[in-house]
């Protein structure tokens, strides 16, 4: 089955076409810095980012007939493009693809358009794109305004973060920027600023009364936090480790101490 | 370079060799049920086994000519079978092997062996092993007394499941068993049990007096808890979502329940 009868319908279905070249890129940073898009998967964020984003956003959408067929009725007032299973497959992410993508503008928020009001998480040079997905996606729950992606952290618009963050980066805010600038604009409106560190000598995480507005820093995987923004925190905070682990992992750490921290 | 210098050393240098066919049996669930015999990788991992397992349990090393340089003084006393690199890739579960492995033997304690007290986590159909992993590093790093792994969990002996345990596999104690049989253990000496729910009817984990001997049920990362279960516990409790985050991944909603009811 294709959906040609629908004439008003472009369809790709050759490998060679320009777009899915395009569309292929976007799998870099480089090729998303290019043409300022990024590429998503799977009708879960495909909706979000149709329910959350500015329309303008939202530039194309790319579907193999089963999923037209399934959610074409949400797909009205799109620029709906109808791809062969064959398309999908190339333009996926991953190996097991649903067949429904959204093409949509890359809105890079400068920290200077940004209150940081509420509860922020800052990640400093986190690698691993589950943990920073899942970090997103917990902020999100434990009810904080936004994220900033600092220095080395992996980007918000590589598809496994995409991915992991399940529809939160569509419900607050992201924001890369350098965490220096960010800890400086937090001082000046006089927000505590929480490091974290594996050092007892360190704030235990349960001494602090839980308040409203605060900025949490979450550090490298196996590094920590940056030795120069440890100086720069109100206090750095401690998970006592009780048996024999030698530490947690970081997104278990940022969820344990943001549900006890923020009020 | 090789080590056939050190005339005492058995050396695996063929594919075709019957110990690497064994142990690429071990990949499997029926190969290590048929076998009583699991492998773990890396050394971080081998030298947790070495130090906490008792010594009949750990079979033989396996390593290659580089991983014995490094560490073939912390493995006197030890059977130690010297392997070539490409030996190490064909029986490693990763693509960047180390390129040290310990054979070790399966110690299935039965719920009958082991005193349930302290605290438990309990994982109700968990599929993950990544999970899994992280649960059991999590509950060590919590000061659990161990995990049960009921029906429908991936097994502790899967290869990644061992890798996210991270060691802690070898800390607190992990036992497979039906959650009934557990829940029923526990509630004869009436232990708290607490279940976990989707449901704002439940109970807020933030309201539980943090206590040293209880039991904690996690349930399947799509459909929660088992339903049958979710009656037979003391209290079901719940994480209330401030955001728009739908769901929170269940070994942070795991960690999150740990930290704040264990005293």
């Amino acid at each position: 089955m294709n959906l040609r009868k629908n004439s008003y319908m472009e369809r790709i279905a050759s490998k060679q076409n320009k777009k899915v070249k395009e569309l292929k890129k976007l799998a870099t940073a480089k090729g998303r810095k290019k043409s300022d898009q990024y590429l998503i998967e799977s009708w879960h964020l495909v909706q979000e980012a149709i329910n959350n984003l500015p329309k303008k956003d939202v530039i194309s959408i790319f579907v193999t007939d089963d999923q037209y067929l399934e959610h074409g009725s949400d797909l009205k007032d799109l620029n709906v493009i109808s791809i062969s299973d064959e398309i999908a497959s190339e333009i996926a992410s991953t190996s097991t693809t649903q067949g429904i993508f959204a093409l949509c503008k890359i809105n890079n928020q400068s920290l200077l358009d940004v209150k940081l009001d509420g509860a922020w998480l800052l990640l400093d040079d986190i690698q691993d794109p589950g943990n920073i997905g899942t970090m997103v996606r917990t902020a999100d729950a434990a009810g904080f305004a936004g994220v900033i992606f600092g220095d080395g952290t992996a980007s918000q618009y590589n598809s496994k973060v995409q991915r992991s963050m399940q529809g939160s980066q569509f419900h607050i805010k992201l924001v890369k920027a350098p965490l220096s600038s960010a800890v400086e604009k937090l001082k000046l409106q006089k927000t505590p600023i929480y490091g974290t560190e594996l050092n007892p000598d360190a704030v235990n995480y349960k001494e602090i009364t839980p308040l409203s507005d605060f900025a949490l820093i979450m550090g490298n995987e196996g590094n920590g936090m940056n030795k120069s923004l440890l100086k720069e925190t109100t206090n750095n905070l401690y998970i006592p480790i009780k048996g024999k682990a030698e530490s947690l992992n970081v997104a278990i750490a940022a969820a344990v101490i943001m549900f006890q921290i923020i009020k």
